[in-house]
């Protein structure tokens, strides 16, 4: 199933850009009158029929509206600090948008190896694989953000911090943490009044930052930070701790950076798929 | 933690091969009286002693042998079709290995893209994930096999077959299958009396072509297929349930052939790391 994505949702009308125009019309050959999927990013999918076939700037009228489309059940922001070796990001950007994500922060630690982080591939690696996925929602690509300020913001939600080393704090399980709180009835952190609503411009006005915008305030919001390849310091882990972080860790294997990412995004979505 | 692989384990004594020695002697500057921690593939690390720091032959006496390093407690076969992109099954090799697996074996599908595939470049990458992952069991990385050559063999455990169609058998999601089958105090598919010892010659009399090996009978053996990009056929899925194999769903998104294989991983390792 080929979908196409737009952020030109007007009415009864989604216009394609120029690059998915020409894929649209020039390499699927789909004409005047052909019914073609379109998300816009946001969670909706729109059954459309063609109404003109430019190479450039084909237009559709929409027929039907699903909201919600290939949505899952909770908001996911994963803060995780970028590799040296970006291929190896960039791969962790895509499993978690197949697998179910939110948001992506990158995150600079005192111990990264990678201090410069340019998010515009990965943004066009996280919109590929929401279409290949058959997703409507776009996980949001932040800029890079140093760890202390990442910390200062206020997040909703269950906060989990990973780290490998034996500190103070005594770590629990990831599994037995979100089996913990699903079982919590109150506390969903909900992020309030300013919540999105579904466009660009309500986004842009609350001012969202933190990575959570969801049309369904009373759903799950998780905040999972995973450290560089020399882990996160004690400081670090302490930090975080006072900011309401708690620490897990990821089972008994020595994981990469991005392996240990994708395997919180994948404890979460097992998690959640079982409910 | 630096560690080097040789199958060259004898008494009281590992050599290291050309590489090997190269990197230790050459890059890392390991001389005579250094000690050093070696694994030889089959579960046991050595912390040894350099005796001969050649760097083209290096030999280190044994102080002290760890046997089950860095092991899990299962034995798993991941049975997956090769992507038509090599990177993405290497991909998923490495992280298997990060997070644990017992072999691979690549399967070619009635619908896969990709009808040819050979093992090196997979190996190399299983041995460097296993090193750089702390562990010491080399994944055994199979030659490829024609699906319905797979399931004319007997394999012992809980087999698992994922695939993305709705048919006539009910899929169960692989979280239910694995909590079922973890409270099982028998039917754990032991393989018998040819069990390996952990030497080359006792795997090879053994014969064992299907992938687990294992020094404890007694521990869960799981194998797992996973289908190529355009799934499985009804064909193939009905042939494997007829062999045993339980079919199963990943939850509700829709992954890539690589991330479900790899989120098949993580739930046996999930599953087992609560345990």
């Amino acid at each position: 199933m080929e979908i196409f994505y737009t952020d030109m949702v007007d009415g009864h009308e989604a216009r394609l850009d120029s690059e998915e125009s020409t894929h649209a019309v020039k390499v699927l050959r789909h004409r005047r009158g052909d019914e073609i999927a379109v998300v816009d990013g946001f969670g909706n999918m729109f059954h459309c029929r063609l109404t003109d076939d430019s190479p450039k700037g084909a237009v559709a009228e929409i027929l039907e509206k699903v909201p919600g489309w290939g949505a899952h059940p909770y908001s996911l922001n994963m803060a995780v600090c970028p590799t040296k070796n970006i291929d190896r990001f960039e791969w962790f950007c895509e499993k978690a948008t197949e697998l179910g994500v939110d948001a992506i922060t990158p995150i600079i630690g005192e111990r990264s190896e990678r201090r410069v982080f340019k998010p515009e591939r990965c943004r066009k690696i996280v919109l590929s694989a929401m279409k290949q996925s058959l997703k409507a929602k776009l996980p949001t690509v932040l800029d890079a953000v140093p760890l202390k300020d990442f910390l200062s913001q206020d997040v909703p939600g269950l906060k989990l911090i990973c780290y490998c080393f034996e500190g103070d704090a005594r770590r629990e399980s990831i599994t037995d943490v979100l089996n913990e709180y699903a079982t919590e009835t109150s506390g969903l952190g909900t992020i309030g009044a300013t919540g999105c609503t579904g466009d660009a411009s309500t986004a842009a006005a609350a001012g969202n930052t933190v990575g959570h915008c969801s049309e369904t305030p009373d759903e799950p919001k998780i905040t999972i930070l995973i450290g560089p390849e020399g882990d996160f310091s004690p400081e670090e882990a302490n930090l975080a701790v006072s900011r309401g972080y708690i620490p897990v860790h990821l089972g008994p294997s020595r994981l990469r950076t991005e392996t240990a990412a994708v395997t919180a995004v994948t404890a979460a979505y097992l998690h959640f798929a079982k409910l």
